[in-house]
This record gives C-alpha cells, sequence and structure tokens, in this order.
C-alpha cells in the first residue's frame, strides 16, 4: 500500500528479459538483476519520471538452482539500493523451461510533465546521450565471439538508466525514448509516432574509445554500432537552439541529425541514403 | 501517465501465469486472457481495492500463432471492459518455448483502508466466500480425465474476482486472501502471516451440487477439494458477531472454522485432526 505524492503524475512501465533472448543463462545473475531493473529504469528515464518502486515477476526453470537465486537476490538489492527504489512485491512461478523475468517499474513526473513519443516536429534537433554500439560489441563477447574488454562488456551487462538527464528534459525535449532495440529501430519507432522523419547522420554518431578500436569508421561500421540495441541511451528532439548541453550536465550528449517531413528514419552516410533493411531487434 | 486520485492509497499486484502449469495450452485464448486478468484482479480484491489499471506482459512462443494471438486481444479487451479496468502498457516478448503471461493490476483504497493477511486473532471467524473445489474438478474436466460439465470448467477457465465483497470487508475483517493454490495452503500461509492457528472444519466445507455429485462427503472428499486451487474465493477472518451475511450482499459466504492460539493450519475431520502433508499447489 502506497500514499502517492501529491500534486505528482504517475507513470508505468513493464519490460521482460527471457534467457536466450535478452541475456545469456551463463551471464552473472547480480548482473542479469542488474539489467532487468536498469531496463525498467531507463523506460522512465525516457518518460522524465523520478523511480519510486518496483514489482518483480520471476519465472524460472530448473537452471536457476539456489546460488543463481542467491546471487539474483543479492545483486537485485544491491542495485535497488543504488537507485533509492523499494521492492514492493510480485509474484514467482517455477518449472518453466527458461527463465523469464519482468518487472513493472513505478515513477512520478510532475503533472502533464512525462515525455512521449509523438512531438517531435521538422525542425527540431535530434540528440543522444552517451556512445552508441557498445553493448552490442559487449554481446560478441560475452557470447565468445570477439576479446575480452571489461568496458564493453559491462556495457552489455551493467547499463546506466538517464534519470537524470530524463528528468532534466522534461519540459523541453518534444520527443523522447530509451534506445534498447538499435538506434536505427528506436528512431524509426519515434518518427512514427511523431508522423515525421528522423534524419540521422552516422558520421556524428558518438562512438567510444573501445568501440571505435573494433570498428571501422565507414557507413558499414556505424550502421553496424546503429542497429546493435541494448545501449539504454535517451533519443530526443529538442527545438533548434535549446541548451541540450546545460540540461545534460556531466552526462555526454551529441546531436545527431535533424527532424524533417516525412515518415520514418533515414540514416545518411557518405554517400547519401544509406537506410538498411535491417533495422535494429525486432524481439 | 496517470494522476492518481486524492485521499486514495494505492495497491499493486503482478501475478503470472504459464502455460502447462496454471493453464493448458489447449484452453481458448478468451478464457486464458480472461484468467489472468481474473486472477490480478481477485489479488486486489483480497486487498479490499477497486482496480483501475493494468500492465500487460505478453511472452509468447511459436505455439500462439495469429489466431490465438487476436483471440486473446479480443477476449483481453471485454473482460476488461467488464471489470471496468483500463490498459495502460506493457511489453511482449517472443521466441519463448512456452508462453508465460504476466500483469500488474493497480488499484485504490480507502488510506490505510488496504486488507492484509497479519491481522487475525484468536477467536476471530473464519469465512469463505462461494464453493470450494469446483476449479479442481474443472482442471480434470480440461486436461480429459474427467466427464465434462460446463459449470465446473467454467470456474477453473473463468474465474469471478470477488471485488465487491473485498471492498465490503475492508474495515471488518482482520485479514484476508484469496484462495488460489488450495484452501489449506492459502489458510497456512494467512496463519503463518497472523501468528495464530486456523482451524477449520471441514464438514462446514461450503460445496456446489456440481462438486457433490462427484466427491464423497466424507472427510478424504473434502480434503480434496480444500487442496485443489484456483478457486480465487476470499478467505477471511473476522471478530466474533460480524455481520458478514449483511456486509456481503447476494455473494454466498460460509463460516469454516475458528482462529486459535498456535501456528497454521489445522484441518477438523470426523476423528480430529486430519490436516494432510500436500496442502495444496506450490509453483
Amino acid at each position: 500500500m502506497w500514499t502517492p505524492p501529491l500534486g505528482r503524475d504517475l507513470v508505468l512501465t513493464h519490460d521482460v528479459i527471457a534467457a536466450g533472448i535478452h541475456y545469456l543463462p551463463g551471464d552473472p545473475p547480480s548482473d542479469v538483476a542488474w539489467k532487468l531493473l536498469a531496463a525498467n529504469l531507463s523506460d522512465l528515464g525516457a518518460m522524465g519520471a523520478a523511480p519510486v518502486g518496483i514489482l518483480l515477476a520471476l519465472g524460472l526453470s530448473a537452471g536457476e538452482d539456489g546460488a543463481w537465486r542467491a546471487a539474483f537476490t543479492d545483486g537485485l538489492g544491491r542495485a535497488l539500493g543504488h537507485f533509492g527504489v523499494a521492492l514492493w512485491g510480485g509474484d514467482t512461478v517455477t518449472g518453466l523451461a527458461a527463465a523469464v523475468l519482468g518487472l513493472t517499474a513505478i515513477g512520478t513526473v510532475d503533472p502533464g510533465g512525462a515525455l512521449g513519443r509523438s512531438g517531435a516536429a521538422p525542425g527540431d534537433e535530434i540528440w543522444v546521450s552517451g556512445t552508441i554500439g557498445d553493448a552490442g560489441l559487449g554481446l560478441a563477447i560475452a557470447r565468445g565471439d570477439a576479446p575480452p574488454d571489461r568496458v564493453l562488456l559491462n556495457r552489455f551487462r551493467r547499463p546506466e538508466p538517464r534519470l537524470a538527464l530524463g528528468q532534466a528534459l522534461a519540459g523541453t525535449a518534444t520527443a523522447c525514448l530509451d534506445v534498447s532495440d538499435g538506434l536505427l529501430i528506436d528512431a524509426d519507432r519515434l518518427a512514427r509516432a511523431s508522423g515525421v522523419a528522423l534524419a540521422i547522420d552516422l558520421a556524428s554518431l558518438p562512438v567510444s574509445p573501445a568501440a571505435a578500436a573494433r570498428v571501422t569508421a565507414d557507413d558499414a561500421g556505424r550502421l553496424g554500432l546503429a542497429t546493435a540495441g541494448d545501449d539504454y541511451e535517451l533519443l530526443f528532439t529538442v527545438p533548434p537552439g535549446a541548451d541540450v548541453a546545460g540540461l545534460a550536465g556531466s552526462v555526454r550528449v551529441t546531436r545527431i541529425g535533424a527532424v524533417t517531413a516525412g515518415l520514418g528514419v533515414v540514416a545518411l552516410g557518405k554517400a547519401g541514403d544509406v537506410t538498411p533493411g535491417r533495422l535494429g531487434w525486432e524481439h
């Protein structure tokens, strides 16, 4: 039972992650707990909300033994403490063929202040936080398909939800979402929700040093990063000239394109429109 | 985004049902949708809450084809309309080995008025709504292990959450829960949460005519009904002499025992304590 704060609206989100689809069965349980929480808090961040509490839905298989469950619970507790969020309840079922983990996160926003996906207008600038594509390279490392790199692996296993940035953007950004399935596919969703086109300049994408060491700097390399997913960075649009860097504080933000008339995402490379057929993950 | 009503507290619940565990893969999709919603609304009812909105978490396998999904969505929409509850959002993942369906339900209660499990005291009366054991017989029918009976099958597939009764009991009942895993195991949970014993008189159990036609009227028959689960009836305790029938209105309510000192559930038969080793389902 919870008395909601006076003068705040509520937002709720529920994301599911499944073993073998969204994480690997061999991932450390504490990292799985972190990612389940972070993915949902990232959704709240994209709405400009401050998280308050969660409900947990654990669907477990025989693969999650007592040691796994203890490590998961311990890791979740530490993650909740890190973000200052309370566990309010939930449900556990066992006997599944593979684990399916759901989490409902509840947050608050100023009345009418929640960020949505549908307000982008032609002329707006397109910005993204952090760097793009690291988590996709981290997934390849977790799978054993690429040489180890702690920074990239952590970007896959322990994403940082952009809660402070989302709250700072409320009232300024015209549309916002978090990049979970790939920059291009999520940009396409924002574009279609707003009834506009998002023209993204591949050369302007923010790339980490660790990613730059592994990926070519040409259009093909950039398209790989922009369709990799699991970034949990914020993609947002603002009216021209908005002081995004001032709002972002210590969080890196990069302008990556412009909103135009049309519908959907356009990836602009050296030779013009190089939008690929596959824009990202469709789970 | 939702503005919570002034002067009401919120309660939230999340229940998961899995194909092959909580329902049968061959169950009609509209009935699966009904049961997913009803099971969660039943939780809210047991807290004395009025439901407002839900989030849906669909984990689907290849077995849920386009026709299944359309029928599920249609059935869920009708069920939501029946209960006057809004769909606020959720998540869908595909590619699972078998379907895992989660639902978060949000409800409101008067400040401080939510019913819990921990307030039962020695001397309180134990009551239950409706009839017990029908759904277990319905499960046997759904599995093809027993001859058809539409009433019993419906009690398994389309339970009726006791929302009005739960709200009426707020302020009177000392403890309340909904019977989902079996009357005895859920009574045991209420007893342990309250630090008391629940002595249940098997002869007093409310049994439907359809169930009475299939089950012997002795202790063994009653124990079968009391450990069958899926009833989604309210089990609650009240101070002696409370006007339960008056509060319940048109809902059948039956006094089935008394709270005593001790810890846990005790099933009383013709020969005294006949509490079985298995009290119900443990998923």
